[in-house]
């Protein structure tokens, strides 16, 4: 093995940090929330009225998603709204989507 | 719910195939296996080698990639080749990467 083939191999402490990233997007109930969130921040009872899954099955996935840093909260008076943590959760979710739908 | 909020909602069926997608990226040594193809088509021998795992767990790692449509074979003669599906793949892992190593 050469140096330069080395240098592409992920090291065993990404590829884990890596994997829980996927993992945490390996729900489908977790997918239909984070859809949820590309166009608009979201509270709540609006994520569990559009998936159609009770709240606290909501707020458990957000969660989550908070500890894997995929969205973040905003307080608005009582009601607190989620969105995406970052243009790279989108993308993740999109290109996936992309691949998904139409890939094979 | 209005429609325009119903159409960004995944259906059940995409977000279950979509959750299988990302179930597939779940785990350290495959995406290690991965990472070895983002450059270059691999055999067995080749990704055994570079990740440190026996070829018999990268057969087996590669059979699941292959069920996902992740990696493609080459024959050439008695060895078999592998390399990405499709830009698709390396994107995702790409975008993963970045989230992972910078986002959080």
């Amino acid at each position: 093995m050469d140096a330069v083939q080395a240098q592409e191999i992920l090291s065993q402490m990404e590829a884990k940090r890596l994997a829980e990233l996927f993992k945490a997007f390996s729900d489908a109930s977790r997918l239909r929330i984070v859809s949820t969130l590309i166009a608009a921040e979201r509270n709540v009872g609006e994520i569990a009225s559009m998936v159609g899954i009770s709240e606290s099955a909501v707020s458990h996935h957000l969660r989550g998603l908070r500890q894997m840093n995929l969205v973040r909260p905003r307080r608005d008076g009582r009601l607190v709204y989620y969105s995406l943590e970052d243009e790279h959760v989108a993308e993740l979710y999109q290109v996936g989507l992309d691949h998904s739908l139409h890939g094979n």
